[in-house]
């Protein structure tokens, strides 16, 4: 059985009302012509969604299964989120709650390149959380950037992240920036016989990416930030599966809350920071964590962790990252609340004491142990 | 002045609070660090958002003026939707409702390339709205797909577009469908003189778009479909500013729909299919019409028209173009509420008598007469 699977969320007011949306999604997502239009043969028998089951859920909407044909979309997966959600994410009362590959798509997209076990492997840390301080703000210089990543790596993080709002501004160029950040690292590690890898932010006009891209690896990036809600889930697969480029990508949130935040709508925490990042090859996924200056609950970020790391997603399981008002007051609670494979954010709490970066990386560690 | 301008609704339950969420999307939308770490200086004079005003609306929400530097996005497309509504699209209860963007951005930003004189002007058609037949469905071969399209050229219609559903798939790969349908609708545009355009979908993977772009172009396209929800606006910005693409570009709303769908999130109707289209430099937005599968209101879809048309807006004013359910009886409805200036999408209707496309694109251009 090859066909994918995708389980929506209806908001009906009654059985029959539920089954004639699902049926009305089937079309909408492939064929969008009405249904006694559909060609007979194959477009009717492969192409068409399947409406496999609707049943009622405990709180009164429906939970429906599709099903669709990988034909449908290729090794594509613009098109299969195209397919997923397209069209009907401009309908109200459908939520993504579920995706499953299928045998065919499981081939064409194997997720994660490194996922939380080749992490781990790179920055040399076997066990516990990982700790990843952020370089910021926007507006700074390349070599004041460069200082604080020097000082968060002297203090042993494990990942040192370039804020998502570093990008190609002429006060931090990315080229500049990523060869002085990751110059900087390379003498802490030097140093220190450390291993912190610093993920530059793959950002600018869309025609520079693969060239930023590129000259990150050479400069001695350790991995990268991607943001697919504004550069698209393609940009993330495209890096994972490059032969050229070979190291771990971190997701951000930002521009993707909206397809979150209603319960009605868009997808579920879960399958958007979970399944689709999983999908399109990220190795560690970040997302506002509960108690920051985000509403996420702790139930919406457990559901995220569990998305990432749980052994039946799709390909290897990766790190969960909760960002957003993160500090070392916190760590403990977050350790009991996510456990050990978690990617913790340390970012604008760190420049709180910035002459004391280092220390605060080494108190955290101590209190996740 | 050259900051640009962002208009955020708020939902808060009092003017203090209001103004406390205000002052919280400065700091979030560009330097993410709490207000008394920001560096004196130009990142606190320059970078750090400003909030200009903040005053309640008729109905209790709130309605704040920020104001950004250019500094923090420089010519960049993804940047400056990122400072716009990156991390502030995961917080409940901001909604985008107005985007002005000063001098400097209106200098790097141009908008669209034809706009409505000059979509006009290649379809020779100075009057009157245009009629926009769509060749579906997907898994159709490819000579299906070029009959369709020839039938609708031989019929008079002034653009003939992909559905969006029509990718890279083995059924109709890119480069065969184009090189055929482009071939049936000069074969007809040579029969009877007329001007039919042929906008395929620049979609696949994302390595193969630049290459699918110059092949269509080379292949006789007259314009192009882009997908900003599943690719980024930045490609339509990169399509509608490369020199040697020089074709109409219509945006589809595939996958954004969830941006606009609930009154506390995302971006009004009007920004993202009005405001942002024209600031990527699309020539013709689609969106939903009223009335048809999807829920969007005749004012939502009036205000989607105007904010696509004013002359006040970014560049040159551009198509909107309404679709889903759009059929030829409803032609002189829609002429009364749109006016002159549309793009009509013709999709399901008019496969329903496949033998009579001509005569159905005829009628219809005679009722919007």
């Amino acid at each position: 059985m090859s066909r994918f699977s995708v389980f929506y969320r209806i908001f009906a007011s009654n059985l029959d009302e539920a089954t004639e949306r699902a049926e009305g999604i089937a079309l909408e997502q492939t064929v969008e012509i009405p249904r006694d239009v559909v060609p007979k043969g194959y477009i009717e028998d492969v192409i068409l969604g399947k409406v496999e089951s609707v049943a009622a859920e405990e709180d009164g909407a429906y939970l429906a299964h599709l099903t669709y044909s990988p034909d449908s979309t290729g090794a594509e997966l613009p098109q299969l989120l195209n397919v997923i959600f397209g069209n009907s994410s401009i309908q109200k009362g459908i939520r993504v709650v579920g995706f499953e590959p299928g045998e065919r798509l499981s081939a064409d997209f194997t997720g994660a390149r490194f996922g939380i076990a080749g992490v781990r492997e790179r920055v040399k840390r076997p066990t516990g959380g990982l700790i990843a301080p952020v370089i910021k703000p926007q507006g700074s210089d390349a070599d004041t950037l460069a200082a604080i990543a020097y000082a968060a790596a002297l203090g042993g993080a494990d990942i040192i992240k370039d804020d998502h709002g570093l990008t190609d501004q002429a006060s931090a160029p990315f080229k500049t920036r990523v060869e002085k950040v990751a110059a900087a690292v390379a003498r802490a590690n030097r140093e220190t016989g450390g291993h912190s890898l610093y993920f530059p932010n793959i950002a600018g006009r869309g025609e520079d990416l693969m060239d930023f891209a590129r000259f990150a690896k050479e400069a001695g990036a350790g991995g990268a930030l991607v943001m697919p809600g504004l550069f698209g889930f393609d940009l993330t697969r495209r890096l994972a599966t490059a032969d050229w480029f070979d190291l771990p990508l971190m997701a951000h949130p930002t521009f993707l809350g909206t397809y979150v935040l209603s319960d009605t709508l868009g997808f579920t925490h879960a399958v958007m920071f979970g399944v689709l990042q999983r999908l399109a090859g990220a190795d560690i996924s970040i997302f506002p964590n509960v108690g920051g200056r985000f509403g996420f609950s702790a139930g919406e970020c457990l559901s995220i962790a569990d998305a990432c790391r749980s052994p039946d997603g799709i390909g290897r399981p990766i790190f969960p990252s909760p960002g957003g008002g993160m500090s070392v007051d916190r760590a403990q609670d977050m350790r009991a609340m996510y456990g050990d494979d978690v990617v913790y954010l340390l970012g604008g709490s760190l420049l709180r004491h910035a002459d004391r970066i280092g220390e605060t990386i080494r108190d955290m560690r101590a209190r996740l142990a």
